[in-house]
């Protein structure tokens, strides 16, 4: 288990499931045709969390992302969550 | 020019440029500290903005989405902005 290499960013991404109310991106929709761009058929939107953390694993690290999304980051009744490692 | 081909979906990320305090990102930080999920070091946050073009080339979109970008979802004093194309 390497801990020395520094640290180890995770990317929680968080976004609505299809089917549920993605009231921003409709918002964005509607402005973007206010002013003028043209031919956007659909906006949705989505919450980006970067997490470094320090003395922990790739596996330990992602772990802990997850249980992050769980706990605290994404409801699971409405969210979708994709978690990835980022170098860095 | 390729029209015929359905949609092209541009992605835009927009974060705060590094030294603009990321209140949600340290709201989460204390937050897992508190849950006790250690070893976090550092998170931040950034809003995608995933735009679903129609009638447009992939060139097209990308030009209406920097516009979108500049014009609607993006404070350039604050934030910095990527863009790229996904496939779909």
């Amino acid at each position: 288990m390497d801990r020395s290499s520094g640290s180890v960013r995770i990317e929680v991404r968080v976004e609505l499931k299809p089917g549920v109310l993605d009231a921003e991106g409709e918002n964005v929709e509607k402005s973007l045709g206010l002013l003028g761009i043209v031919g956007v058929r659909h906006v949705t939107t989505a919450r980006i969390y970067d997490l470094e953390f320090v003395d922990a694993t790739p596996a330990e690290a992602r772990r802990r992302a997850e249980e992050a999304a769980d706990r605290l980051l994404a409801n699971p009744v409405i969210h979708r969550v994709t978690i990835r490692s980022r170098s860095g």
